[in-house]
């Protein structure tokens, strides 16, 4: 019976991947692949709730390329039923399952600790089982001697800092002087941190965004209603393990929050001008009709910078996928100028919003 | 970390739980409570890919009133990992959670064998872990020592019969001559069968529909997309297990499958009697405008069997959920009359559809 | 500013007409393309609320081939406001815009009369004006010197028979013995009748469906949400105005009304074939899978007479628009078999369903 | 055959009026009732494409309370078939449909002249015939002595200011000083003019937006699929004609278009105000849970102006109709506490928000 069971379960699951519409699409940037990736999951091997096949179609579904299995270290609810489990066995079931799909996984574990340091990620490891010891500095030393990219989960968790506020301790500037902690979640789940954004720019660690997911993506992000997980988008050179590690590391990151961008200003901006592109110039009468083609699923909110007046908005114009129209009072004919916008639905720091120039011409 | 994590997946499923639409109901019938039934399905306790949580959350989404646990008995593909569960545990979880919700959890069994018998299912049993023994007609005797219920699972699986046709073995016609053989799965999964029907009026079996859900409801259902998994329909005189248990076994059930209803007249005619109900006669001139309140969700499809012709209507009409108009052309007017259909989306046997008749009156 | 204003409109309302989605579309027969046709209605000129390009831009947005223009000739409720019009004026005004649109219009009068004969069509005419006379058999017979085809409205109209039963007079059994009358509206607006599809097939009259509109189609018949009105589907050689009233004259026609055919058995049958295509035979163990792909917008209930069961419906199955998957018990491998059934939402009499075959064929 | 169409048609319209959803309401404020209200509309009567009756039902559909039909005096493009028409004739026709709805219909006429003073409106007339004058300034004399409200319609179009922007002209002046021209449209079907708010706000007009429907507000404004025309909401101390009246002379309006609300700073934040209200505060851990409840169906994108960051958002949020959860981080447990917002998409002049506070408290 295994066998037909299985086939059975593809065969529903592949008809119904193939009839998910993917409304998340983001352009490749110059010179980088733009790539969705989730770096922050549990299943049953720690205290998720579904077998780690069930992330790998979630995955696909949304249209995602790299997923990490992070189960938790040292918190095993489900060890009356799954005793000592390899910890690497989460990564073995869902790559084996990913191997048929176009899709990544990397191995993972999740270092499950009080604060400081709280909870942490490292990635990209090579046996999660290693990672069993109790000095948490020795962990992350070890993480690092296998090739880690290691990462601060939640740093705005609530339940380790009241207020929910990120804090930065001593512990953790030990980890970022000596190399060991690379990235920060800025966003976790439904939770975004300004303080976090702030910590991860005064100390230059990659921007992170992961959903945590330990019951259903689509329940919890209201995927079938057109919702999505929080994702990181990771500009890379290609798909090799050494190249996306490369980015990580980097800090290549966009974070994609709700309808929020956040990231570094050197990764939002190519991504911006990849993404909004503008149509041949018209006119009617007088009035230029600029035709602007938003390439991904995000609606932009503009704030109008340029000199000119609109014919049809006010200064606060949303930019929606595919094709829309603005029409613009540029007073005489011209042969081509600039519209420039802050866009207010992404942040490069706290409060503050990068601008960007959109050339139109004949 | 482990209760505020519960708290947290608790709190966006509650949410979620709120926000979804019940479009399945089904009235009461004369004498009984009409409660909606789902007695197959399997976790990671066997070859599913949830932990038992989420089949309870799936539940309570959809409205259910009723779910069985049935885990493979003799298959178990994850005991790598899950090694010699006990085979109660899937139901000890989900009655746990089940507990603070609306919903009623009960213990069984697929008894998992080639051909005959095949699968069955067994439920309302004490101890799972007594029925591990070699010879399936001892199991099926501690099975009903326990006091079971037992059904006979997709009897038309291609996998057992090639042919995808239902048959009765030997094996099967003692278990049921010797009361240790209750029902039979006319509906499971994706599959119906009208010789599993006939098999079940032949030899007095309670006619199931089961979803025999390995994976995900939402996506194996397109609960999103309005969908539903096959659900028995149980007239119950009240929630107690003894009165679930005597409903079981007097066989006063019907199936939802898709957009069909399946089962005995003597349950089918009830239930589409309590489902139609006529609202006050009207005239226009001297065209009789019949208000028809449907309480399912579904859309009966009827055929006209009545001496009179309708005035926006073929013979054969779609009678959708809630409040629908039919004008029939009544010649005189009349202070009441008899309205007599043929309903073609419900069974009572092979291409035996029940007639109902609908009174009309001022 | 008259220049703008059109250009302004036309603007908008060409944007939206590409917004529209067609699901209305139904294949050719062999030897006949298919055309979607109106053929009575309204606008300012007589009873209606709309100026004619209103009636045309309607048309486009819902993808029909042919509309008529049929202003009452003898009932003008506007005449303050628009006295003693031209009778040919909505012809003349519609015409001019669908020029500029992939529509044809025809010139028709409604010959607005009590019962007998009631109202009736003249459509292809010369020269509404000339038909405005007191003698109504003289106003049929001017209408067919000028070319006409006539037809007889809303026959089951309850403000003529009250009963709302279509029933032939002297005066129409002479109008059709002469050859003056030569098709009947089977569905008018909301209405459908029997006796009226009787009545055409006892004097070889052409089947008619119409919308009778005077507000808004939209509103009516619930277009935005996926309804549609009352249509004639027209099997004619081309689209020359000669060939489109010989299709008429030889009642090569077929109705769609909500989602019921009506038809001749010899115009239906050529198009459930043309409708329905089975796609290359697939056998899972020895279960056939059958594909259906159906052409049209219809959902098409269908009644097994074939002496297989299905194996995931009943006898009566719901074929929908586009790719439908049928799996059969052939209990061996076929090379190839037939499907039978009857098309209960298709009528060719009064409580008669035609019956086709699907050949599957690897 | 009159009465029984007409009731034909009230009945399929009025099914479809309940039908419709409104999700276009406003709260009243403080000492006013907030109104719907379109005042520039057209129908066959001059260039429009419908009878008056549609635009009422049109009206009742979107749930307006007040329209005003304004038919051009001297462009008559349907006088071949409409001669000389008594300029009160349209709204003679809507306001007696209006009677049987709860629908205020005023009415008006378009002084349709070359710039200057290019189109105005003239509303709360008593015979626009009395209108029809060589001298353009006459004409407003003979309206104002008639007790109207006029106003300047679309001072952005294209056709009559190529580079499509408003300017005051010499002629304008005169109307305004000699208090003739009482109000300006910023916004015209599907225009919106920072300079027209600027004139505005220097001359002390009142704010107005207009649909100007020629043909279907469905099609245009995509009603459908939840679109809406431009409105201007009117704060009137009751639906009187006197009270309407001095409303409008008193400026106390604002304008919906798309998502954007416009209008003087003394009605907008009033308005603002009564449609935002927040629940009672409640804390998980020290986070700040605000819940803030849309009383209407705008979308508002708000900035954050307060001391505290958010826990699930940017700087910038999007506050949806109906009820929203925002959790502050409030870093100490408040009783009470402050929330200071800019509403980015509301302009109370060119390029500029207005700022509102709300009060959290237990």
């Amino acid at each position: 019976m295994k066998k037909i069971a299985t086939i059975m379960l593809m065969a529903g699951l592949s008809v119904n991947l193939l009839a998910q519409e993917n409304d998340s699409n983001f352009p490749d940037v110059p010179g980088y692949e733009t790539l969705k990736v989730d770096l922050h999951m549990h299943t049953v091997f720690s205290d998720g709730s579904v077998w780690p096949d069930i992330r790998v179609y979630e995955a696909v579904r949304e249209g995602l390329d790299l997923i990490a299995m992070t189960e938790h270290l040292e918190y095993q609810p489900h060890e009356d039923d799954i005793p000592h489990p390899d910890r690497n066995r989460s990564y073995e079931i869902a790559s084996k399952i990913a191997a048929k799909e176009n899709l990544i996984v990397v191995p993972g574990s999740e270092i499950t600790r009080s604060m400081p340091p709280g909870h942490s990620n490292a990635i990209f490891i090579q046996d999660a089982n290693k990672l069993l010891k109790d000095d948490v500095l020795e962990v992350f030393r070890e993480a690092n001697r296998q090739g880690a990219f290691t990462f601060w989960n939640h740093p705005m968790w609530a339940y380790h800092y009241k207020d929910g506020v990120a804090k930065l301790t001593d512990l953790h500037r030990t980890l970022i002087s000596e190399g060991l902690l690379h990235g920060i979640e800025v966003v976790n789940e439904h939770m975004f941190s300004d303080e976090a954004l702030q910590i991860a720019l005064d100390n230059n660690l990659t921007i992170l965004g992961t959903s945590d997911i330990h019951g259903l993506v689509d329940w919890e992000f209201d995927i079938p209603e057109g919702g999505h997980r929080p994702l990181t988008l990771l500009f890379t050179k290609d798909r090799s393990e050494s190249e996306i590690k490369a980015a990580l590391k980097a800090g290549r990151t966009a974070v994609w929050f709700n309808d929020l961008l956040v990231g570094k200003e050197e990764n939002i901006l190519p991504l911006l001008n990849a993404s909004l592109e503008t149509g041949k110039l018209q006119y009617n009468e007088q009035v230029a009709r600029v035709q602007i083609n938003n390439k991904t699923g995000v609606t932009f909110i503009l704030e109008n910078l340029s000199e000119y007046t609109f014919h049809s908005h006010s200064d606060v114009i949303e930019i929606h996928p595919g094709e829309n129209l603005i029409d613009v009072k540029t007073i005489d004919f011209k042969d081509q100028f600039e519209l420039r916008f802050r866009v207010l639905n992404a942040v490069t720091a706290p409060k503050t919003h990068p601008e960007i120039i959109l050339k139109v011409e004949y």
